[in-house]
C-alpha cells in the first residue's frame, strides 16, 4: 500500500507527514501556552490593543483552561491544529469575537519561542529537584558504607585501598558539577523571546519588558532575530546539560553492572530487583543497572542529533525546527525516569564487607606500607625498596589500618563541605523569581 | 614495511604506540606543570614533608624554569618521558637530592589533573577574551549599519523587513549565552584535585586547602575518586562550551556566504580578502567563511568524540584518558583562530545598502501595512482583507518607513542593553582570583 | 508524584523500566519470529528432539498464526512478556505440552537475533524497492527537463552553466552508491545466527545448516560468540546504510529549499503543496522539503546513537541491546515515509525555464566562450586573455548554444548507463532467494 | 599577540587560515595525483588536445617523477600551493610550454578529486591486507588456544562455558563482515570522477571511458553533478568502514583490559609487553590495549565529524571540502597502526589453563547438565528440576567434559569455513584490475 497511489486530497498525506508526532508533544505545552497568553493579553491592553473589558473576560477564561490542563482535563481536538489554535477556539466558543484577539502582536513563532522556554525552565527546575534526591541518597550511602574498603583500580588493575564511602561519595560530588550545566541551560533559558513575533519584530509598540517581567524571566532575549535562533540554541544547551547528568549515571551503572559480576561480588540487589534466566536457576541479572546504563548512553548522542538537525541552517525560521521537540521532550522524560529510578534502587543495594581479605587485593596496600615507614623516618627510596623486598619473599604484612585524613580521602569524606557546595549551587538558580511570578499570574 | 618486522627491542614500537603525539601537547602544559609543583612544594614544606632550606633552593629554580618556559626557552629533551620528567631532570642536574622531593605525597595522575585545570583555566580566560573582542566588533557594526535594511526569510522565503543592525546584532547576543556556556566550563575547571594522588587518596597528611588557595581555586574536587573522574569530565564540559561558540560562527558563516552569492548579493568583501580561479576571472570566493564554517562544524563533533573515548569506562584511571589532549587541545587553538578571523574580517565587509528596493522583496512590507491599518483604527481583518486586496490589483505600496519600536526591534536595537548582559556575564567569572593567586606564585 | 512512594508490588516498576516501549516493537517482529519457529521446529525434528506429530502439528498451527499475523489480527495480549512468549501462549492453549517444545535448543537471544535478521533483511529489500521508485522518477525528470539549463555554483557563487538533466540526474546516481551500502548491509543481516543459544551455543546436536537453507540466508553466522556479536552490529551497518540514503535526501531537500526562494526561483510547487502564513498572503513555504530534511539530517545522527549505546561493552549478552530496536525500528520506518514522499513530490514540480537569461548568470559562460577559441585554434593563454578583456569592455557575447558533449555532461547525460549500475547493484542482492525460501517456509 | 594587529600583507594570514595543514595531506596524494596525469594527457592527445611529440616528454618525465615520489625523493617546494602545482612546476622546468598543457581539459576539482579515489583505493587494499593478517593470527590463536575453557557471561553475571578457540574465532569471523563494509567503501571509490571538471563538465570533447579504462576504475562517475557530490560522499563511506574495523578491535581490547585485571586473570603478557608504575611495583598495565580502545573508539566519532562538514551544503564545491583531508587520512594512518599492534600483541598473549575449575564458575554448566539428562531421556522440566534440586542440595557435580558439537560452537569452530567466507570476500575486490592498470601506467 503506497503514500501516493489514491488521486484525491493529496494534501492530507502532506500534512500527515510535516505534523507527524507534533501534537502529542504540544500537550506538553498546553499549560505554558496559557502562561504566555495570560501575560501577553495583559500587556496588550496596557498599550492600548485590548479593551480593558475584554482583557477581564480572557483572563477568567484562560485561567479556568490553564487549571483544567494541570487538572488534565483537555485536549486537543481532532481536526485542531496545534495547542495554540485549540486554546483559541474555546475562547471563541465562550467569548465570541474577544477570543480571537489575544493572537494580536505576536505570530506562532514567538508564541512557541515562549512556551518552550516556559517548558523547559519548569523541566530544569524538576531535574534539579530530581538530581537533589538523588544526591541526597549518595551522600547518606557514603555516610553508611564509610568503612567498608574496596580496592582501589587504575587500568582494571587492583591498585589501592578505596572504600564504599568514596565511591557513593564520588558520584554525589559528580552531581554537584552537573548541576552546573543545568545552571547554565536554566540561564539561557530564563530569558524572554514574546515579542520578536516571527523573528523581525513588529510595527506594534509592543512593551516587552512587561511580559518579561509577568513571566518571572531574569531578562529578555532583546534583538528580535537573535530571540528567533533561541530556537535550537535553547534545545542544544538543555540537551547538552541533560547529557551531562546521563554521563554520571551511565558511570555509576557501569560499575554496578561490574561490581555485581562474580568476579568482583562487591555488591548485590534483593532477588526481587534482579532478573532470573529461564534456562539458568543461579542467574539474578541486574537488567536495571544495565537499561540506565543504555538510556543513558543513548542519551549522550541527544547533542549530535539535535547538532545535525541544525547545522548550516541559514538565520530565520525553518519548519524542521518543529522536530526538536520529539528529541528533547522524550529525553526529558528518560532522564526522569533514570533519576527516580537510581535514587529508588540505591538504597536497597547490599553492601559486601571485608573485601579488602581476600589475598588478590593485599598488594594494594604497599604504598601505604611505604609511606608508613617514610612518615617513621626513613628516606623514601629506601622505605620502597625494602617493602618491595618484603613482597619479593612473601613477607609482606598488610597494614593494620588505613590511615588516610587529609581532605576527601577514605577518612575524612568532606561530605558535610561537598552538600554545602550543592546547596550553594542551587541556591544560584534562584528559582523562587520564577515560582513566585507563575503563582502570581494563574492566581 | 611492517612495524613488527624486526624482532629486537620490541618495547620502542609499544612506546611509539602507547605515546603517540603526547610530548607535543605536554609542552602545552609545561608552565601550568611548574605552577602546580611551586604550591606542591610550599604545602609539603608547610606539613613537614620537605625541609625549608630545600623548599628555597627549589622554589627558587622552579621560578627560573617557569619564566624560561614563558619566553619559549623550554624543551622536552629527547628520550625524557613527559614535562614532569624533564622538570624534574632539570631541578636534579642543579639541586641534586632536593629536585627528586617534588614529587613526594602526589602520582603523576592528580599531577596532571592540576596541570590540566590551571592550563584549561587559562584558556578558557583567553577564549572568553577573544569572544568579547568579536562581540565589541558584531555590536560595532550593529549601530554601524543599523539604517540599512534587509529582507528577513522565513523557511527561506522573503517574510518581513529586517536590518543589518538586527542581523549583526543577534550574533552578539548569541555570544552572550555561549559564554554562559563558558562559564559552567569555567566553574567545573576551576577546583583543585591536587592531593588526589592516584584517585585514592594518600596516607600523607597533605593540606589540600593550601594548594587550592595558592593557585587561587574557589574550591576543590573534595572526594578523591570524584577528582580523578574530573578527567574526561572537564574536558567534555570545555568541549561543550568550544562547540557553543563555533555554532555561533558556523552560522554567521553560513549566512555570509549565501549573502555573498550573486542570488542575494547582500554583502561583499574586498578582492584582497577573496580567492579567485584559475580558470573563472569573474570568480571572488568567499573561502575565509567556508573555511571558517567547516572548522566551527567540525568542531560540535568535539563532544561526541570525547564521549566516544570515555563511554563505559569503569571508575579509576585508564591510559587511553591521555588521547583526550590531542582531541580537546587543537580544538581549543582552531577556536581561537576563527575568532579572531572573524573578527578581523567582519568591519571589513562592504554592506550593500537599498536592498529592499528590488522588486521581489516588495511584499515584506505587507504586515507593517495591515498593521498600520490596525493602528489608525481599522480592525485587523479588514485591514488584512484591504492590504490583500492592493497586493492582488498591484496597488500596494510599500509604507515610507519602518517603524519597529518596541525593545529589541529594528527601530531599537538595545544593544546597550545586550552589552550590559555581557559585561555582568563577563563579571561573575572572577578571574582577578585566579589571576591573583598565580602572580603571587611566581614573583 | 513520584514512581517510589508506594511500597507495594516494587517489582513491577522495575518491569516497566527495564520492558519500557519493547512490545510495541516486537510487534514488529512477530511474522519473522513465527518464520524462526517454522525452521527451528522442522530442524529439532530431523534431529531427533522433536516428534513428527509434534512437528506437523506446530507447523500446522505456526502457519496460521502467522497468516494472521500478515492479516493483521494477531495482538501481544495485557500480561504477556514478548513475542516469543504470546506465540508460545497460543500454540499451548491450542496444542497442549506440545506447543512448549518449540523453545528446546535454543534460548531468547538466538531467537530474538534470528527474529531481527529476518525482520531487518525484509526491511532492506523495502527500502531498496522505494529507493529504485525514487531512482526512476529522478531518472524521467532528468530526461525531461535535460534542456534547461540552470546556473552551476562552486562556493555558492556562479559559476557555470548547469543543468536540470544533471541536477536531477546526479541524484538518482547518487541513490546508486547508497544501494551499496544498503548491500553490505544485507549481506552482513543474511546470515543465521540460530542455534548459537545464550551465545555460547548448546550441547544438543543442533544442525544449523538446515536452518540456513530453510530460512533461505546465503550462510550462517558460523561462530557462536560472534553470532550473539551481531546484535548491535547488524544494527549498525543498517544504520550506516540507511543514514547513506537520508543523506541523498536531505541534500536534495536543502538544494529544493534554497531553489524555491524568492532569491533563486528555479522551481516552484502547486499551491496545494505548500502551507501559507496566517500573516503574510504571499507565502507559499517549501514545508515538505524543510521536514524531509530535518528527518533525514536526524537520521544521520542514528549511527552515532548506536555506537554510544554500545562503546566497551565487554562481549556477551547485555540487556540494553533490547533499546536498539527503539532507534532502529522508527528510523526504518521514517526513511521509508520520506523516500515516498520525495517520489511523490518530485513530479509536480515545476520547473523554471529560461533561467540563464538573467543579466546575473552571463558571466557563467566565459569558460565556455574561451574553450569555443581554444577549439577554433587559438591557444588558451591567448583565448583567456581575449575573453576576460571582452569582459571588462562589456562586449562578451553568451555563446549561442551549450555544446558539452563528454560521457556524463550536459549534452550526454548518459543515464541509461547509470540505469544499468542500477539495475547491475540490485541483481547482485539476489532478492530471490530468501524470498523463495520464506514462500516454501509458510506454504 | 593577535594575529591581525599588523597592517601590511593581510592577505598572508588569510591564506594561513585557508590553506592550513593541507600541503602535508597533499603529500600523501603525490603519487595519485601524477597518476591521474598520467592518464589525462594519454586522453589529451587521442582526442587531439595534445600533441604526440608534448605527449611522450610528458608521459617520460611525470613517470620520472612518480618514481621519485615512491622512493620518497619529493617535496612541495615552500610557496608553491600544492601538489598539482609542484608537478607542473617541475614539468615546465624541464619542458617549458608543454609542461602547462597537462591542465587542460580539467579543473582542479576534478584532479583532485581522481587524487582522493586513487588515494583511497590503493589505502583500502592495505587496510583489507592488515585486516587479513589480523584475520590469520586470530585464526591460529583460535585453533592454538581451542581446548581452553573459560566462562561465557551474559549480563556481566557467569552463564555458560566458553573457550579461547570461540573468542579469538569470534573476532575473526567479525572481521569478515568489517571487510564487507571495506568492500562498500571500494566499490565507491573506485569510479572514476576526472572529467567532470569543476563539477558542471567541459566544452571539450573529453574521452572519460579512456580515463577510467588507463587507471583501471571499474566504471565512472557518469553525472558530472554527481562526480563533484562525490567529495564528501566518498570519504563519508570510507570513514563509516574504517569505523566498523575500528569497533572490532576496540571491543577486542576491552575484553582484553578486563581479561587481564585481577579480578579475572584469564591471560596475561609477557612483562616487556605491559608498563609499571613509578609508586606501585605490583603493577603491570595493559597499556597498550588501553591506548588501542582509545583510539579505535575515537576512530568511531569520525562518521559523525565528517557528517557535521557536510550537513546542509548546498551541491557544488565549497572550500570546507578540503578539511575533509585532515579528518579521515590520519585516521587510515590510526586504523592501519592499530590493526598492526593487534597483530603483534595477540600471539605474545598468555592464555591460562584450567580457568574454569574455579568454585565461582561451577554453575556455568548448569545448562550442560539439564541438557545431559534430556539427551539420556528425561523431559525437559523433570531434567531442569533435578539439577535444581542438585545445586540447591550442593550435591552439583560439573559434568566431565563439555561436548557441543554443532556447527561454530566449542567443538566444532568451523575455523576452514570461516576462512572461506574471508577469502571469498576478498576476492570479490578484484584488486588485480587496479593494480594491473596502475602499473601498466608507470611502466
Amino acid at each position: 500500500m503506497k503514500l501516493w497511489q489514491k488521486n484525491t486530497d493529496v494534501k492530507k498525506e502532506i500534512e500527515q507527514f510535516t505534523v507527524g508526532r507534533d501534537p502529542e508533544f504540544d500537550m506538553q505545552l498546553a499549560a505554558f501556552d496559557v502562561l504566555g497568553s495570560l501575560a501577553h493579553t495583559r500587556m496588550l491592553e496596557q498599550v492600548g490593543l485590548l479593551e480593558k473589558e475584554d482583557l477581564e473576560l480572557l483572563q477568567q477564561e484562560m485561567k479556568a483552561i490553564y487549571h483544567r490542563i494541570v487538572a488534565g482535563d483537555f485536549e486537543i481536538e481532532p481536526g485542531v491544529e496545534d495547542i495554540h489554535s485549540q486554546v483559541e477556539l474555546e475562547l471563541t466558543r465562550k467569548l465570541g469575537e474577544a477570543g480571537k484577539k489575544i493572537h494580536s502582536g505576536r505570530s506562532r513563532n514567538d508564541q512557541v519561542l515562549v512556551d518552550l522556554k516556559l517548558y523547559l525552565r519548569h523541566e530544569l527546575q524538576q531535574l534539579v529537584q530530581e538530581v537533589r534526591a538523588l544526591f541526597d541518597v549518595l551522600q547518606d550511602q557514603s555516610e553508611r558504607h564509610k568503612d567498608k574498603l574496596l580496592p582501589g583500580y587504575t587500568h582494571l588493575q587492583v591498585a589501592m585501598p578505596s572504600s564504599f564511602g568514596l565511591w557513593f561519595g564520588a558520584y554525589a560530588e559528580s552531581l554537584v558539577d552537573d548541576v552546573l550545566l543545568l545552571q547554565a541551560a536554566y540561564k539561557v533559558t530564563d530569558k524572554n523571546p514574546l515579542g520578536s513575533a516571527a523573528g523581525y519584530g513588529s510595527s506594534f509598540p509592543l512593551n516587552r519588558q512587561m511580559t518579561t517581567d509577568l513571566l518571572g524571566f531574569s531578562t529578555m532575549n532583546y534583538n528580535v532575530v537573535y530571540a528567533q535562533m533561541g530556537r535550537g540554541k535553547t534545545e542544544r544547551v538543555v540537551s547538552t546539560a541533560i547529557a551531562s547528568v546521563a554521563v554520571t549515571l551511565a558511570r555509576m551503572a557501569m560499575d554496578l553492572c561490574l561490581y555485581m559480576s562474580q568476579n568482583f561480588a562487591f555488591v548485590r540487589l534483593p532477588d526481587n530487583l534482579t532478573t532470573g534466566s529461564s534456562i539458568m536457576p543461579h542467574k539474578k541479572n541486574p537488567d536495571v543497572f544495565e537499561i540506565m546504563r543504555g538510556k543513558c548512553n543513548k542519551l549522550q548522542a541527544l547533542p549530535t542529533e539535535i547538532s545535525m538537525l541544525l547545522i548550516n541552517l541559514p538565520s530565520g525560521y525553518h519548519r524542521e525546527l518543529q522536530l526538536l521537540k520529539e528529541s528533547l521532550f522524550p529525553a526529558i522524560t528518560e532522564l526522569k525516569d533514570c533519576l527516580q529510578m537510581m535514587t529508588f534502587m540505591l538504597p536497597q543495594l547490599e553492601v559486601r564487607d571485608q573485601i579488602m581479605e581476600e589475598e588478590k587485593y593485599k598488594y594494594a596496600f604497599s604504598v601505604d606500607a611505604v609511606n608508613a615507614e617514610v612518615l617513621a623516618g626513613m628516606p623514601f627510596r629506601d622505605a620502597y625498596k625494602v617493602v618491595g623486598e618484603r613482597i619479593e619473599a612473601g613477607t609482606f604484612v598488610v597494614p593494620e589500618a588505613v590511615r588516610h585524613s587529609h581532605e576527601g580521602s577514605i577518612g575524612n569524606l568532606c561530605n558535610s563541605e561537598i552538600g554545602s557546595l550543592m546547596n550553594q549551587t542551587i541556591a544560584d538558580f534562584n528559582f523562587e523569581r520564577a515560582n513566585k511570578a507563575i503563582s502570581e499570574l494563574v492566581k
